[in-house]
C-alpha cells in the first residue's frame, strides 16, 4: 500500500501535467484532472488490474473517462504508468494535429484509451455495455478467463444528461455489480454552480435504481480507497460520489467554473505549484514519483501472467474461440451459409416484410456467428430481432444472447458501443427507424469509433401507416447517409436483406443501419446469384444495361419501380430498375462501374418514400424524384402512398413527360 | 361531486370508445385508455379547468398525453365533453386520412390537443415548458390572468426514456408546483412485463429530484381524486403513480402486452362489454353518460367567464400586450430596429464570431421583443445567449427571462416546444451545433408542430478547433437541412446574423437553427442594404452577376470564397461569391431568381466546412465541393482547415483546372 505522503506527490503529478499541457496548448480543461487527481491515483495504483505494457490484454479492468473533457487526467495517468504510447512529448503536443493526445480521448487514436468520450453521459452509458459484455463472456468462457471491473469517472454533466438515467436504470436492473462509477461531485458546471440548474440528490437517485451508492471526500485517498473496497464487495453496481474541488490547488480559480475549460494562466499555475508544494518545471516529473506510479504495476503484470497461464490451460478449441472472438475475426462458414440461404430464398420467393426477412436472416446467421448479441429497445415483436433459440440476458444470469434494453434507444445504442469496444461480441439492436433520432448521438460515436454495431431499424417509411408522422421517418435516411463512416442499407426483399446483414457483419470498422419495412414486399431477387450484389451499393435489378429510362429505388419502393418500368415499356420505351441498397457502398465502387449505373439514360427517376435530399448525387439536378416533401400522416399505408403521390403511375408519367419533351 | 356509480359508467364510456375505434381502424392502442379511464374521468370531470367550447382560452389547464399512443383516451374525453371538433364520426374515422383523430395526437390538426406526442418521454419534457411558461407569464401579468395547472399522463415508456430525467430534474429544481404527472403504472411494455428491463422505484426517483410523489390505486376514483388534491396542495411538482391494469375489462388480454398495441378482436370486446356492464353497441354512448360528462363543464365555463372579466378589467395597454403575446404576433418596431442596427454594423464592420454577433443581435432584439425567453444547456459563456439585462429564472421567482436549462440539450429543446405551445413567449436556447444530435427528437417535433423555437447552435464546424471530432459537427448541417419545415441558417457576419435572427422571429410556423461560428469572422456585408438579403436564402455577395466561376459558401467559409475569388481573378477569369445563408429559403424563391443564382457560370464551386451531402442541389453533379469527407480532428482551427484542404487555394485551383480543361 502506498503511503499518504507518496500519494499526494503522485496525485500532484497529474495536477501539474494537466495544468502544464493545457497551458502549452492554450486550450483545454485543467479543472477536472486537478479535482479528481486523488481519486485517479487511488484507482490506478491500488485497484486497477491494468498492465500498461499490454493495453489490449483481454481481461484488464476497463477505465472509462465519461467526463471526456478531462482527457489530461487519462493521458497523465497513462504517461505516469509508463505507457509507450504517451511519452512526455505527446503530453507537450496536447490538442495538436497528429498527436496521440487529442482534446477528448479517442480510442482509435491512442492505445490505452478504451473508448471515445466527450459527448456527455455517453461514457457512462457505454460502460453499461462494457460491464454487460464482461458478464456475458464470463458466462460463456468462465470467470477464470473473463473477470474484470469497469470503472468510470463521470461528472455533473454526465449525470444531468438523460442518457444517464437509461444507463443507471439498465445497469441497476441487470445487477452489473462489477461496474463502479466515481462521480466527480465538484458542484461546478460551465455556467457556474450546479445549483443554477439541478437539485437532484444523486445518491438517492442511484439507490432508487438499485445501486449501491455513497458519498466520500474525494480528496481523502483513504476514504476513496475504502469506498472502492465497499463497491467491489457490493452485489450491485456502485456509485461513489466523490466530493472534490474543481481546479484543486489553483489559488484563485479553484472551486470556480473559471478552472473548468481554459488554461489557468502562468501566474495561477505558479501559485498552484506553490500551494501543492510542486517545485518542478513544466512537464518534469521526478523519478521517485514515476517509480511510485510504476511499482504497483507489478501486481497487474502478475495478474496478467497468471491469466495467460489459465488461458493456455484451456482446451485448444475453447482457447482458439476466445482468441478469435476477442480479435473480431468472423468464424468460417459465414459466406457459405449466406449463399445457401440465398439460393433457398430465390426459389421460395417469400413475400414478407424486410423486418421479417431480417428475422429469418438472423435465424441463419446466429447459428454461424455465436458472438451475435441481439436486443431491442422494447420493440422485440415489431423489430423481429429475437430468434427462436435466443435466451434473454437476465439479472444474475448472463448466458443468454438477447438483451431487453427497455424503452431506451440511446442507452441501447451506447451500450452496444460499449459491448463492441469491450470485444468478444457483435451487438445488434432494434427500434423504429424514426427513433434513430433518439439514438443518433450514439450512432455518431459508433461511426467515429469505427465500431461494428448493427442497428436494426424497422418501420422505415410512411409504409408503417396509421401510427402517423411522429413514427414515420422521412428525413432519416438522408440524415444518416450524411454521416461519415456509417453504412446505411435499405434492402428490397429477403435476398437483399440477407446480403445486407452479411455486409454489416463483414464490416469490422464501421456501423451499419438496416432500414427495414413494416409492410410485406414481394421477392424481387428471384434468380440465384452467389455474388453479394448489394455490396455494389447499386446494381441493375431488371431491364437492359442500356435503357432510355433508369428507375432508381430502394427497399419498399423497388416494387413501385418495377411497376413503373412496365408502364414505361408499355409506351414503347426501354427502362431498367436499379436497386440502391446503399449509397455509401455505391460511391466506393470504381468510376467505370459508377458510370455504368449513373450514365446512359435519357431520363433518371428516383423513387424513395423519403425526402429527396442527397439523391441529386445519383440523378443529377435534372432528375425526377418521386418521394416525400413533408412529414407523413396517419392513415393506412396504401392510402398514404397514393396521397403523397409515390406511385408507379407518377414515376412513369414523369419519365414519359420528359421523354416526349426531348423527342 | 359525481357519485361512484356514475363514475364507472363515465369511465367505461372511454373504454368502449377506445376498444371500438381501434377495432374499426384495425390499428391502434386500446390498452392504455382502458387502464387509465378512471384517472382521466376524475381528472377531466372533477379538476380540469377546461371549457371544451373554448379550447384556446389562455388560462385553461393544460393536459398533455405524454403516452401519445393512448390517443383514443384523449379523443374519447374530448368527444364526451362535447368537443365540436370531435363528433362521433371523427372517432369512427380514427387513424384514417384527413380525420381529426390520427394515430398519435397532433396539435396542429385537432383543436383541443395541446401538443403532439408519441415519441416517448417528450410530452413529459414539454410539460416542463408549459408549466414554466405559466409561471413566467404569471410573474409578468399577474396570477389573476395566468394561473393554471399542467397535467400529464405518462407511461412506463415515458419514464424509461432518458429525457424524463432531464425533465424531472429541471422541474424539481425550478419547483414547478403546478405540474402534476399521473403515471400509468401498469407494469406492462411492448416486450412484456416491465420487470424484463427496469427495477427503478419511480416514487423514490422523483422524490430524489425534489418532487412530491406517491402511489395510488389508479382504478379507485376517490383515491385518485384525493391524490390530485394533495398534489395541488404541494409546493413541489407532483407525480402520482397510479397502479392500473392495461386493457382493464378485457377478459383474457387485460394485464398483458397483448392489450397494448393492437385491436382486441370482436370476441374480446364482447367479453369486455359484459365484464364492464356496458351493453351499448359500438360508438353509442347513452345520454345520461354524456350528461354526466358535460355537467361539470359549468364549473369551467364559470371560471372562464370570471377570467374574462378580470382580463377586461386590466389596464388597456396591459390587456393588449397580453392578447398580442398570446396571439403570437410580433410587436411593432422590429424591422426598424433591425435596419438601424444593420446600418450601424455596415459602418462599424466588426470582426467577431457569429456567436458574438448573435449576442449583439439579442441585445437589440430583446429590447423590442419582450417575449424572447433565452437560455442555454449550460453553455451560456460559449453560446453567448445571455444579454446584459436578462435576469435568471430561479426557483420561486419566474420574473427573469433567462433559463438555466442545465446540461440537458434534449430537455431544453422539449421544454422550448412546451413554452411555444403554451403561448406568450418565444423561446431560444443554445448548445453546441454537434449536440443538435442530442436535441434532434425535439427539433423534429418543433418542425412537425410548426413551432417557432429558435435554436442557437454555436461552434458550428471544425473551426472550433482543439475540442476535436466529438465536438465538431460535419454532417449536422446536411442532417438538419433534410428535415421538413425547419429553417437552417448559417450567417457569415454580423449583418447576416441579425438578418437571420429577424427571419427566425418572423417565421411563426417553423423552427429555426442558427449555425454560428466560434471563431472570429470578418465583416462582409459592409454596404448597408435595408432589405433582408438573407431572406433570399442565397444572393450574390460579391462579383458580377455573370461570372465564369460562381463560388457558393456559407458562414465562416465566405471569407475563403472571397479569397478564392481574388485568386481566380488574378488568373484573368471572372468570379462571383454567392452567400447561402439558407437552402430552404433559397428553394422557396421563384424560378427566375433561382436560375439567376444557379445558372450562367462555367464552373460552380461550393465551400462549406461540412460534408457535401445535398450540395449537388446547388452545384450539380459536376460541381466542385470543397469541404469535409470525414470526421474532424483535434488541432487549432487554422491547422485543421489546411489539413482538410478547405482553403482559398484549393477552391481556386479546382475552379481554374476546370476552366482550363474547358477552354
Amino acid at each position: 500500500m502506498t503511503e499518504p505522503l507518496d500519494h499526494h506527490r503522485m496525485a500532484n503529478a497529474i495536477r501539474a501535467l494537466a495544468m502544464d499541457a493545457v497551458q502549452k496548448a492554450n486550450s483545454g480543461h485543467p479543472g477536472m484532472p486537478m479535482g479528481m487527481a486523488d481519486v485517479a491515483t487511488v484507482l490506478f495504483t491500488r485497484f486497477m488490474k491494468y498492465d500498461v505494457a499490454e493495453p489490449r490484454w483481454a481481461d484488464r479492468d476497463r477505465f472509462i473517462l465519461s467526463a471526456g473533457h478531462g482527457s489530461m487526467l487519462l493521458y497523465s495517468v497513462l504517461h505516469l504508468l509508463g505507457s509507450e504510447e504517451l511519452p512526455i512529448e505527446q503530453l507537450k503536443a496536447f490538442r495538436q494535429l497528429d498527436s496521440k493526445t487529442p482534446g477528448h480521448p479517442e480510442n482509435f487514436l491512442t492505445k490505452g484509451v478504451e473508448t471515445t468520450t466527450g459527448p456527455l453521459g455517453q461514457g457512462l452509458a457505454m460502460s453499461v455495455g462494457f460491464a454487460l459484455a464482461e458478464r456475458m463472456l464470463a458466462a460463456e468462457f468462465g470467470e477464470e478467463i473473463v473477470d474484470h471491473y469497469t470503472y468510470v469517472i463521470a461528472g455533473d454533466g454526465c449525470l444531468m444528461e438523460g442518457v444517464s438515467h437509461e444507463a443507471i436504470d439498465l445497469a441497476g436492473h441487470l445487477r452489473l455489480a462489477k461496474l463502479i462509477v466515481l462521480f466527480d461531485d465538484n458542484g461546478i458546471t460551465i455556467d457556474g454552480h450546479t445549483d443554477l440548474s439541478t437539485s437532484v440528490d444523486q445518491v438517492a437517485r442511484f439507490q432508487a435504481s438499485g445501486w449501491h451508492a455513497e458519498r466520500v471526500d474525494g480528496l481523502d485517498p483513504e476514504a476513496v480507497a475504502a469506498a472502492i473496497e465497499r463497491a467491489r464487495a457490493s452485489d450491485r453496481p456502485s456509485m461513489i460520489a466523490c466530493k472534490t474541488v474543481i481546479g484543486y490547488g489553483a489559488p484563485t480559480k479553484a472551486d470556480s467554473h473559471s478552472a473548468h475549460g481554459s488554461p489557468l494562466g502562468d501566474q495561477e499555475i505558479a501559485g498552484a505549484r506553490e500551494r501543492l508544494g510542486w517545485a518542478y518545471p513544466p512537464f518534469e516529473i521526478p523519478d521517485d514519483v514515476y517509480a511510485a506510479w510504476r511499482a504497483p504495476q507489478a501486481r497487474s503484470v502478475a495478474a496478467r501472467q497468471a491469466w495467460q497461464e489459465r488461458l493456455a490451460a484451456l482446451p485448444a478449441e475453447k482457447r482458439a474461440e476466445f482468441e478469435r472472438r476477442m480479435s473480431g475475426a468472423l468464424p468460417e462458414g459465414l459466406d457459405a451459409a449466406v449463399v445457401a440461404a440465398k439460393q433457398a430464398l430465390a426459389e421460395a420467393k417469400p413475400k414478407v416484410a424486410t423486418r421479417k426477412a431480417s428475422e429469418n436472416a438472423l435465424e441463419v446467421l446466429t447459428k454461424v456467428v455465436p458472438e451475435l448479441a441481439g436486443g431491442s429497445a422494447d420493440l422485440t415483436p415489431s423489430n423481429n430481432t429475437k430468434t427462436k433459440a435466443q435466451k434473454d440476458v437476465v439479472p444474475g444470469d448472463y448466458s443468454g444472447r438477447y438483451i431487453r434494453y427497455g424503452i431506451r434507444e440511446f442507452g441501447m445504442s451506447a451500450a452496444m458501443n460499449g459491448i463492441t469496444q469491450h470485444g468478444g461480441l457483435i451487438p445488434y439492436g432494434g427500434t423504429f427507424m424514426t427513433f434513430t433520432d433518439y439514438a443518433r448521438p450514439a450512432i455518431r460515436l459508433s461511426a467515429l469509433m469505427h465500431n461494428r454495431v448493427i442497428y436494426v431499424m424497422t418501420h422505415d417509411s410512411i409504409g408503417l401507416g396509421e401510427d402517423g408522422p411522429t413514427h414515420q421517418p422521412v428525413e432519416h435516411l438522408a440524415a444518416l447517409r450524411a454521416m461519415p463512416n456509417l453504412l446505411v442499407m435499405r434492402p428490397a426483399d429477403s435476398v437483399e436483406t440477407l446480403e445486407c446483414w452479411q455486409i454489416a457483419l463483414e464490416s469490422p470498422h464501421r456501423p451499419s443501419i438496416l432500414a427495414l419495412s413494416r409492410q410485406n414486399l414481394p421477392a424481387v431477387r428471384t434468380e440465384h446469384v452467389a455474388e453479394n450484389l448489394s455490396a455494389r451499393g447499386a446494381y441493375v435489378l431488371a431491364g437492359p444495361a442500356e435503357a432510355e429510362v433508369t428507375l432508381f429505388a430502394t427497399g419498399s419502393e423497388i416494387e413501385i419501380a418495377i411497376a413503373a418500368k412496365a408502364l414505361v415499356e408499355a409506351e414503347g420505351y426501354s427502362a431498367r430498375v436499379v436497386s440502391v441498397p446503399s449509397f455509401e457502398l455505391f460511391f466506393e465502387q470504381d468510376e467505370a462501374y459508377r458510370a455504368s449505373i449513373l450514365e446512359g439514360s435519357k431520363v433518371r427517376v428516383a423513387i424513395e418514400a423519403a425526402v429527396g435530399f442527397g439523391w441529386e448525387r445519383l440523378i443529377g439536378e435534372d432528375g425526377v424524384f418521386i418521394g416525400m416533401k413533408s412529414f407523413g400522416a396517419s392513415a393506412p399505408a396504401e392510402a398514404l402512398y397514393k396521397h403523397f403521390g409515390i406511385t408507379a403511375e407518377a414515376a412513369a408519367d414523369a419519365a414519359l413527360t420528359r421523354l416526349k419533351a426531348n423527342r
